[in-house]
Parts: structure tokens; sequence; C-alpha cells
């Protein structure tokens, strides 16, 4: 068994491992690393329930894990990192709300959209432009155009636009109107998308893999941060599992996982998460609560007409009420609703 | 229940499904479409097991379209089940909290819990007397001694009392003892416990079991509720999936799922779905924003020192912040803390 | 980083590791335990991909994982075992094939499938008399009565008779007449029934749990092997993945992984593993491909109407010729078919 | 389409959702039973996004009833598809091994290891010249130079060359050198990817993603197809569980699922299914005892010096002995070695 301290582990927090270890009929084999002191247990292992020992002051954990992120590791840089997304802060006690519809259709339903965001108090409109779809006969979006209509709606609006991008190509056309640049789950270990995004300094909201470990994601961010690109914002979004009454899992305590393994900001999308739009609002007041620095929420001005992800949409009315909670919520957990 | 025929599939083997699904004395209704023919079937479907059809000739394949389970499911019974526990109101609008360590490990251990618990506002002591472990070389409890330890504490305190019930002969002694039997997620399908506990009248928690649906759990609580006891309080523990950042996945969206399909009321087991202290208050918010009707946290007096689950048991002061931010937090969901 | 070398390592192997890390740089801490020799590795882990040191001679592996289980371990015991089942044997260089239907309905029923199973060449008869059943308002078996149908089958025909056990009281009532007490995949973690299993001396056929880990299936093992009985055969069955387009996924893994951490025998259950019937004859290759010492088939006189599991139960006719498959194959794969 | 209703919808919420679909030029066949309503959908479903129907009031859910590949669906096409690569016919009756190591790293490695695949039997060389790496910090490939000892080792042996395209930059490259062009799974919905692939004519051997269901695989393949390429293998090569033992789950029931679902060729991957060599041999047997049309196996020589993943790799010894048994069984499973 293997016992890691915390770089800031001091002598005597370390002898007190030692002692209780010893305590037990055990020996130890000490080896002081550069970084971190490492705790080598001899002897009958069952005399211990050494997972104790993982909650001993100054004890990292107790199981060897090197973990392979190093720009996005909070071991590195411990203070929380605040975006800025054109002007509004991403993280660091801010409660951010992107808001919209799935895909951007046509100029009246974004603007509608756009309106019905604004009115109830979202920061940031969402759409997609380039949709990434199961099936190659689906709709794959409005493209350049779709961008488009979303510059016009932060016009009218003064909405910040996100959108997600499948290809360098569409990092290209996007960079010149987004405020941030979307990376889908689908694509989240597209190394080369992940690079192209990173040599932007446009903000990347970088969303999980269906079915990616937390370490996988934080591997996924680094590949962008190690471009120069450190303006990433995480999105979790629902995990593949084996559960069928919602679309996805939504694995909320990856949260508080990231929270204590990341500096990075952390949002959740309660819509793909759940697919359905009647569990969206408890979805999103839990994403709060654990401690999310904000949502991204599909809003659509008439969601049984949309072209898709309809049923996992609000209407204006449910997502005003959604927001009434959220600012009532906020301030309990430390967070500021902009 | 439904039929759905191959594209290939021509009259004779559509005639000869229609022939046996009317032998059973069940109706058809035929929908012949471009692509596929779908067979409709209306009657009592106890008369034929529907999923033989599936090896029929020419099917594609069939599917069921009501729900198995009837006492627990809210399209029978629309209001929200409030269950008395000893005189404390579990569903219908109060959070319950439910505090303890994961073992009874002796007499001052159990009472040092249970005042902590107490202190900080907890209704129910929690603690395992009959504990099932992977390993049949773990400390498999007290037993009986630990129940009285429980039922000594209860008196001094004024808790309620749960604990786990792992056979028969442990449901014959607990219920002697305690206010709510628990059924532990590995016995989540062990029917003849479900029936055992489900001829008492004593509330029973039923914990998800490690990778069970909720059709599947509704089911195991169907077993307990068809037996003549209508007490039963649903208890999501997380899930097993893919990820290791936590022991298991808290499947939060569980609980706007059960709200949606059961009448039965939801608590939420942090302690065990993440493993990790740390994470535990997180989650507990997050639970109750969710909706939740409760939780059943692990509290020790002394972790570090705790037989089993050391890592993830809340000391007596983090367990007293969390029951602020608790309280706090309450009324803005319509939740009473008693 | 830790390297744990094999208990038969000589010190010549233990030095090849040594030489290899001190060969890239980095510095080692040895420790010599009564078991086994343990390598720590101390310096800038990323000179050398420390994987690669698994298939050196003599290393065990190189994450420390502290195995619960003893008895099944092969660690302890080289040796395969075999199982002597009535005169049977299973494990130890036989392929043993079990058929017949999921439930007992009928003397008849069950008859004409004995008469199958023995004409193509199985060995055992299985047919389920206590059923557990995910509703409570499903046929739950024929109980005692069954067990005896199953008992003349045996007298007819001489096969060998398996059937499962769900409680207690069914044990005690199944030891009269079986020649294998079989723990079904919801009962895997059912402590009390395992260790009651244990007190017998009658061969236990353990079924993987849904969702169980190798581990957490030989820990369940060795509950009842440590109450003295250590006729244990262990069952794949499928585990529970987000794949829909079998009922459960065939974990053909686990066979080459079994055969490496213990020594007790292994056969599959392609039925419920797949539920689908015309999947069933190339699983139950594969598995005999794999190395599994047998396997355990639903067949059926007529499928379209058994009770329970008819889509995944084969007639007479496809049984008859994946038996005459069986037969070439074994030989090739080192087996011999009784 | 299915649109199953509440059982407490009124005839009121049925007329609407009728009327929504009448209004998209769709036909309906209503079929009303004692407890539930069930509404069937004629016609061309691309006239409406059916999913948005689970908004309307009083419905439960919707089903779909047909797939959503065509090109790539058997009932379109019965006849299984044998695809021509550069003279070696990959499905419909032969079984072709494609081996090498995971990276190529140098001249010298690459082509030993290739001779060691000519040598024991392979049709084809594997071998990675653009790396996907969890980590940016990992080796990323050698790029078009590890594709140029590829051609070398094709002019010297005769073997065909397969090699993995991350980027449609990698695309171009690549279609220059080699006989196939490979796209892992992470890049499984890489749509870009896909269509650039489907634009070329040259094989695609398309790996199942971490976590994709059999039917998103077949949308992936149908990509590659709509865009005139229908030279598609499949790879199953383990999908994400919550098993550790293998480092994924070779989901072997997924070959009779094809066969049974699509006519293109599948082969497997048993290196990365399960990580570790020794499993290797055991999974190759069962691949092909279960229908495959191939294995692709990583081999190189000397595994221990791997720069990636080295413990998966056989040694030439160990891929000679498999080869050996792979000839043997072949013909037992109406398969030709070629």
């Amino acid at each position: 068994m293997i016992v890691i301290m915390k770089p800031t582990a001091g002598k005597a927090e370390t002898e007190a491992v030692i002692e209780h270890i010893e305590a037990h009929g055990l020996k130890v084999h000490l080896s002081e690393g550069e970084m971190v002191t490492i705790i080598g247990v001899v002897g009958d292992k069952s005399k211990l329930d050494f997972q104790n020992l993982s909650i001993f002051e100054g004890v990292d954990r107790t199981m060897p894990v090197t973990e392979s992120f190093k720009l996005a590791n909070k071991k590195f840089k411990a203070e929380p990192t605040a975006i800025d997304v054109s002007g509004v802060k991403v993280g660091g006690g801010t409660f951010v709300v992107m808001a919209g519809p799935c895909a951007v259709e046509s100029k009246k339903q974004l603007l509608d959209s756009a309106w019905a965001a604004k009115n109830s108090g979202a920061q940031m409109l969402r759409g997609g432009a380039y949709k990434p779809r199961t099936s190659p006969y689906s709709f794959q979006g409005l493209e350049e155009e779709g961008l488009q209509y979303m510059a016009e709606a932060r016009t009218e609006t003064g909405l910040k636009i996100v959108s997600e991008v499948t290809s360098l190509h569409a990092v290209e056309v996007a960079a010149k109107y987004v405020d941030i640049l979307q990376i889908g789950a689908r694509n989240m270990q597209n190394y080369e998308l992940l690079k192209y995004c990173g040599r932007t300094k446009i903000p990347v909201l970088l969303k999980r893999g269906l079915s990616a470990t937390v370490e996988e994601w934080l591997n996924a961010a680094e590949y962008i941060m190690s471009e120069g690109n450190e303006n990433v914002i995480l999105c979790e979004r629902g995990i593949r599992t084996y559960e069928t009454s919602t679309r996805n899992t939504l694995d909320i305590s990856a949260i508080p996982v990231i929270k204590d393994k990341s500096h990075l900001p952390i949002i959740v999308d309660p819509s793909h998460a759940s697919g359905v739009r009647r569990y969206v609002p408890a979805l999103s007041l839990a994403s709060l609560a654990a401690g999310a620095d904000g949502l991204i929420i599909e809003v659509h001005p008439e969601p049984a007409k949309a072209v898709s992800d309809g049923p996992q949409s609000l209407n204006p009315a449910q997502f005003s009420r959604l927001m009434d909670s959220i600012r009532q919520m906020a301030p309990l957990v430390g967070k500021e609703v902009l």
C-alpha cells in the first residue's frame, strides 16, 4: 500500500501517518521525492483499513495515480480560474446562464429565442449552426448563415454567443462571430480540433465525452491549454450508463470532483443530460447547489416545432420560472447571478 | 403490447402471429404502414408471455407499452405518499435527515454519533448491525447487540432508528427494535427478503440496486407493497458506471424521474454514492435542490478510526455545517426541515 | 509506481527489473515482504513507460491491488480444480453441457426437454423450480413439485440435475433432490444464502451478479468456500452495460481472466447473456474457444409456448446442431466432451 | 413511428396529436386498448421530428420502429459484402489477419514486425503513424515518415497496409500510401472525417466508438457510405463498462448482432479490447468461433521496449502459435484463411 502526501504536507503530518501505520504493527518505507513524500507500507495489510489513511491531514490519497494533465491541474494552480468572455466573467464566483435553441433554424426563431433568454436574465445565447447528427439523413445545420443570425441577435440583445464547431473549417468561420467556441461531446477526443481551438485565444466550452472519465476530460482540456489557450470552460452533459429513463445520466458528482482536481470553471447542460424538459428545472437547481459555475439550457419559442431536441427544450415561460428560482438560490451557495 | 413485423414479413407470417394472440383470448389492432406492419395487442396481458412472439417468423421485435408495477405507480395514485415513521413524516413536503455511523461498533461510539446527529438537527439515527460485506473476512457487524445499542440511543436522544436487514432472521430480530427496516443495494432483488418485509407493517427503506433500472427498483417496491406493506421509502445511493473518481455515480436524475413515475418518497445517500466525504455536502444540497424528501448520511465521531467507510463519513462539525445549509435552502424548494 | 513480483520470482528476475528501472535514470526502493518482493520507483516517471514492466519475467503487476479472496485464488492453488458432480467431472479438461428449460412448467414439458438434452449429448438437465422474477405478478415457479419432476427426469435419462435456490428454505428442499445448487445473478451478494450453501457439500453453480466485478464474484465464491464447501463452479451470464441489442453483454474476457486469477472452473450461459436464441450458437462456440469448461443453455421443446424466456430458448433441432459443432471444436482447444 | 398515450389522456389530447401528424402530410392508425391508446404513424418520417410529439399533453412516449441506417442495413441487401483490399478479400468467407505494432517507431522496428507478421501468415500490416493519445505529452507518431516505412514494408513483404487517420490532412497524406484507412474509436462520430473518407474509394476500417451502440456504429458507417464509398469494414474493439480487469470489455455478441443487422464485414481487435496480451489468444479464437471475418492484432518484435501498448502486444513466437490455432479452427466455422 502506498500513501501519497500533499505537496504542502509538513513533517508533523507525515509522521502522524507513519505513527498510525506503525501502531498497527506495520513497517514503512519512506520515499521523499522532489514534489511529494510517499510512504510505502510493509507487512500484513489486513491489520489496518488503509483507506482510512486517506482522511489524515496532509494525505492526498492512498493509491498511485500519476495524473497526466498539468496546466488544468489544481495542484499547480490552486486559485479558481475566472474566464473573461467579452466582459462576462465565467468562474470565480459568478453563475452564468447560456440559453437558446438546439439548432439555429431561422432568423425569426433565433431572435425570439434570444429575447426569451434575455428577458429572463440569461447572459449568453446558445444555438447550433454546425450540427453533429447521429444519422447523415438528419438536418445538419445552417452553418455560416446560422452564425450570422447569432451575431445579429447579439447586436440586438447584447447577449454573448456560443456555438459548436465540428471541424477546422468551422473553427475558422466561427472565429469571426462567436464569443465562445463549443466543442461537443462527440469531439472531445478529436485532438486536431482541440489543438486548433487551442491556437485561437477564444474561450472554449469543452463538453465531456459520452463516456469520458474525468481524467480523460481534463486531458482534453490540456490539449487546448498546451497550445496556448487557457480559456477553457468545462461542461458536464451526462454520461452513458445502462439507465434509460433519461437520455444520459447527469454525473452531478463531477462538479465537486472537478472543483477538487482542477481550477477550471464547470457548467452543466441539463437539457442534453436528461433529454426530457420536465426534469430540467430540478437538474438545474441541483447543479447550482452542487457548486457549478453556470448552465447551458435549451430554450425554444415553440418546442413542439423545433427541428431537433424539442422534447428537452423549455418554453420561455418555463425558463423564466427557472431563472427566478436560480436567482433565489444562488446567494445561498455563494454565487452571483450577473 | 406491440409486435413490429419485419419489412420482409408476408401476410401468412402476420396472420400466424395474430392467430396465436387471439388463441389466448386477446384482441389485435392491425396497423399496416408503407414499411412495416404493427400489431397492437389489447386485453389482459397476463394470459400470454408476449416476449415469446419475438421468435415467430417475420417478427422484428415486441415492445411493452405499460409498466409492470401498479401499487407504486403514480398513474394509479397521483398524490405523493407521506409515510409515518413513529410520528415523523417522510414524504409529502418534509425533509428528513438520517445520520449515524456505517456500522455500530460499540455503545460509546454509537451514543457519541447519536448525540452528534441529534444536536445538529437529524431526526433519525442510522447504524448497521447486520453488515453485508464483499469479503467474508471483513467485520460482519454486532447483530442483535448492535440493535440494542440503537434502541438505547433512541431512548436517550429521541431519534428514530433505521438499520439494515440481510436475512429473514435479521428481520425477525430487527422488527423488535427499529423504526425503519433498511434493505440494502445488494438485496434489492432478494425477493424472499422483500416479501418478508412486506408482511410486517414496519416502514421499509429500499435502496436501489447497484445497477438496477428505475423500473426494476419500482418493481422491487411492488414486491413489498403487494404483500400488504405500502410504507416504502426509496433510497438512491449511486449506480455502477465506468467512472471511478467516485465510488458510484449518484443518479441525481432519479429524483425527478421517481417523482414523475411514482408517489413514493425518495431520499438520497450521498455517502455511499460518492465514497468521498469532501463531496458529501455538495451532493446533499444537490439532492435537496432536485426535490428529494431526505438524506441518509454517514456521520462518525472519529472517522479515521471507523471500522468501515471512514473515508466517506462526516465528522460532527462537518455535519453540523451541512445541516445549517440544508435549513437555509429547504424553504426555497418547498420543503420543511422537521 | 510500484512493481509487485510473483511469489515464485527469483533474485535474477527482480534484479532485471531494477536494472531496467535504473537504466532510465530512476531509483528504486526495495521492500522484501514475507510473500512477495515489491519495488518502489523514485524519480521522474515520465522517463519510463512503467506499464511495460508488467511483461518482465517474474513481475506480477504494476499496481497495488490487495485481493481479498484466498481460497478461490490461483496464487495459493495453482492447479485447476475439477469438481465431481455425482460422477461427472466439471473443470480440469472436460466440457460439460447443461441444457433444459428456463422454468419447469409440467412433467411432460420437462421430460420432453430432458430427452432432447440427453439425445443431443448434454450431461446435465437445468430447470427452474424457484423463479426469481422482476415483477411479483409473474409466474414464480412450481417449487418442490418442480424438483420432483427434475428427479424423475434424472431417473429416466441419467442426466444430473441443476436448479436455482432463492432462499434458505429452497436450499433445504433442493438439497434433497439436486446434483448442483444454482445461485442466480440477483443473489450473488445474498451472503446468508451463500453461507448456507457453503454449509452443504453439494456443488454450487455461482452466477456472476448483473454488474459484479470479477473480484466481487470471486469474493462471493469465497463466502461459500470459507464455510467448508470448495465445490464452486463459476458461471458468466452477461453483465449490464449501455448496449441494448442484447439483453446483457456477455463478458467473454471473463473466461481468460478467471483462468488467470482462480483455479475454479467457469462455464457460460449464452441464453441469459444474449436473450436472443439466434445469437446463442455463436456465443456458445466463442465460449468454448475462449477456454470455458462448459455451458448452461436454455432448450425447450416448444419455445413459443414457454412460460418464461421463450425467445432465448433453442428448440431440440437447433440444440442438436450446436452440440455437433461443439464436439468438432472441443479437441482443438484441449477439451473433452463427455 | 408509434406514439403511446397516457392512460389518463382524453380524446382531445389524442386528437391534438393526430392533427399535428396529419398537418405534416402523414397518416395515422389508431389503436385504442383497454389501458392505453396507441397512434401509429405512416409515411415519410423525415417530414416530422417525431420526438417532439413527446411534449404534447397526454403523450407517454414515442418509439421509432425503423432503423435510421439504410445502405449498411441487411434488410435492403441480404448478401454479405466482400471488400477487395488491393486483391485481398475481406468478408464473404475469408478470415483475414492484420498484425503489427501499435505505433511505427522506426524503420527497423517496423520491418521486423512486418516479417514476423508475414512469416506467421498475416495478410496485412498494421502500424500507427498518426497517434491519437489521451495526453498531449505522449508520443504522437512519426506521421508521413511512418507511412513511408509502412509502404517500404509492403514492398518488401507483400503485406497490405492499414493505418489510422485522425484528421482531413492525415487522410490526404495516407491516401497516397495505405490500402485501408483506419478510423479510430475516438473519431467514430467525427462526421467531417467520416465524410472525407467517404469521398475516397479506399476501404475504411471503422472502429466502434468507446461507448457506441451498434445502431450508432452502423450510422457512422452510413456517413461513409452515403458519400459514395461502400467499402466499410467494421471493427469491434471493446466497449467501456464498469469492469476493470480488462481495459475494455470485448462485446463478442456484436459479431452475431452485426451479422444479423448488416451485410458489412466485421473484424475484432482483441489487443485494445483486453489491454493484456495473455488474454489475446483466447479472445482471438473466440472471435473466430463467433463468426468474425478477421482480426487486427498488435505484434511487436520486443514488446517490453514498445513506446505504446507494450503490455498488450504479442511477441513473434506468441503470434505464430496463435496463427497455427486459427488455421486449425477456421474450417470448422466455414472460414478460409488466405
